[in-house]
């Protein structure tokens, strides 16, 4: 219980983790309103679901609970990324997928991006499906993806000078043309924003191998205009203060749930989140205990389902 | 004289830079027996050679001084970059070009690259050029411009286990399979490196505006494999050592001639260079003079013909 107690205050840090117990899942229960999910490695791994993780949600949604599934992958929108959940079987609502393609718009939403100004996409479809949701006008994307620069002498590319933003998402057809008009509103354009989903080195588009991810769209921009961008994904701050702030609730209200020490519980400690981490991903208990570790969640177990346990009978 | 006299051992910067006189120049002249020429600016603007730039090369080629034009162009090898100085009526030998794409070559040849391993290209054929100059195998570069990654279930990219570099230069056909590819390489060949010909955000493709450059493309793999590159173009000290090793020569005896204060006199100051800047590209004078600079060059003149005074009588 100390250990769940002290979440939010960084007291739990200083001493070993603890494996959670019945009380400490219920009392994470009583405080926290809304769960935050890394999915990769917490609610399926590849292609299957981890067990008892479907019971588990219910169980969460039937006390009432706010649950958010997050995904740094920017290359469909919510709706689209909901196909993933409905073929695994999960019941889930698109309003509770928070994807990082849905956090840029979000994102212009709340900083109030000018109705007269337009945004300029480096990415796939998802980024596009999201801002016109909020109703921002956009260029670019998939349109621009055969788009050559054929050099004649005195040739210039023309931007858009309405283009106040460019948002940067993984792109599996980014090109030279996208490169140099990406550069050109950033670097000309007065005032234009630049805006990366996420800096994620690597991203998995089979299961096959990791392949080279938005690091690279957003490092290639990066490089031209010698600016550094706003991250609206994850870990940015701004995911957070936009959930907290839909959802009205307190950081500590909010649970973190995730596989990774140096990604998901650090980005919900320095958030001032509770942290749950599962061992049902990339971490071991071994690396989670092993002196060289520092990064220590409020509360970890073996996989999200061990949370079922909070139903047995006390004694069973 | 005083200015030249300090040299390299940086006493200069602390005085207010004064315009070369005669004797300075004669100065310059006894002391340094290599010249390095920044092109842009200082041999020619655009399409047009510099008044009088001509007949300073001939000058200082019939007083036996060694000439290096550098460049960070790796695009064309130093047989291609030719063409540019002959199309000028420059009398230039390749041998006096030094291109980024040579650099790269030059680098793998003095670390003594392994015969039976192979380089990996971003990039153009200047850098596949050079390195068949030099005899180092090579694949990717142009060969690679159309392709794509077309995506099954299950599917990877097997990169070469021989690859044990991947050199970066500029590449107006950059794409995913490229960047995908180079990554795999550098993170999963065990020792291979990570080779950019130079980080210049810019570049000039056309007169008309200014291109995105090569700090793209290394922009994109470092952004997938959080590796820092090597660099070997301008301003690493690679070519500064590559230099003064093939000439025999001791760092004051090389003059670094450049138009811009941040980059060419920097660069040429941090080497332990004699350093001298011409007002006839993108500096002015008044740039040069002012208290918000302190990068002081060795002497200064309108342009690099200023240099043809010392042929004139001592009263004329």
């Amino acid at each position: 219980m100390a250990v769940v107690a002290a979440a939010g205050n960084g007291a739990a840090t200083s001493s070993k983790p603890q494996r959670a117990t019945v009380q400490d899942k219920k009392a994470i229960l009583d405080k926290v309103d809304c769960f935050i999910f890394d999915c990769d490695g917490v609610i399926w791994r590849g292609d299957s679901v981890i067990d008892g993780v479907p019971e588990t949600l219910d169980m969460l949604r039937a006390m009432g609970k706010q649950l958010v599934f997050v995904t740094n992958n920017s290359t469909k929108s919510r709706a689209g990324y909901l196909k993933k959940f409905t073929d695994l079987g999960l019941n889930v609502k698109s309003e509770e997928i928070y994807s990082s393609s849905y956090a840029a718009a979000a994102y212009l939403e709340a900083i109030e991006f000018p109705q007269d100004k337009k945004v300029y996409v480096v990415g796939e479809v998802g980024i596009q499906e999201e801002l016109d949701l909020k109703g921002i006008a956009h260029i670019g994307g998939p349109a621009d993806a055969d788009k050559k620069v054929e050099l004649k002498p005195g040739m210039l590319l023309e931007q858009d000078p309405d283009v106040a933003a460019v948002v940067v998402g993984f792109d599996r057809n980014i090109n030279y043309y996208k490169i140099q008009y990406a550069t050109l509103c950033i670097r000309e354009n007065p005032g234009c924003m630049f805006i990366a989903t996420n800096l994620d080195a690597v991203t998995h588009l089979t299961d096959a191998q990791e392949w080279a991810g938005n690091g690279s769209m957003v490092g290639a921009i990066r490089g031209s205009t010698k600016r550094e961008p706003t991250v609206v994904g994850k870990p940015a701050e701004f995911m957070l203060e936009n959930i907290a702030t839909k959802f009205g609730l307190r950081r500590d209200q909010i649970c973190m749930c995730g596989d990774r020490l140096d990604t998901d519980v650090l980005f919900g400690k320095n958030g001032g989140l509770t942290t749950m981490l599962v061992l049902s991903g990339v971490t071991t208990e071994e690396q989670l205990l092993s002196p060289d570790n520092s990064i220590h969640p409020d509360v970890y177990m073996d996989s999200l389902a061990a949370m079922l346990e909070v139903k047995l009978p006390v004694n069973a």
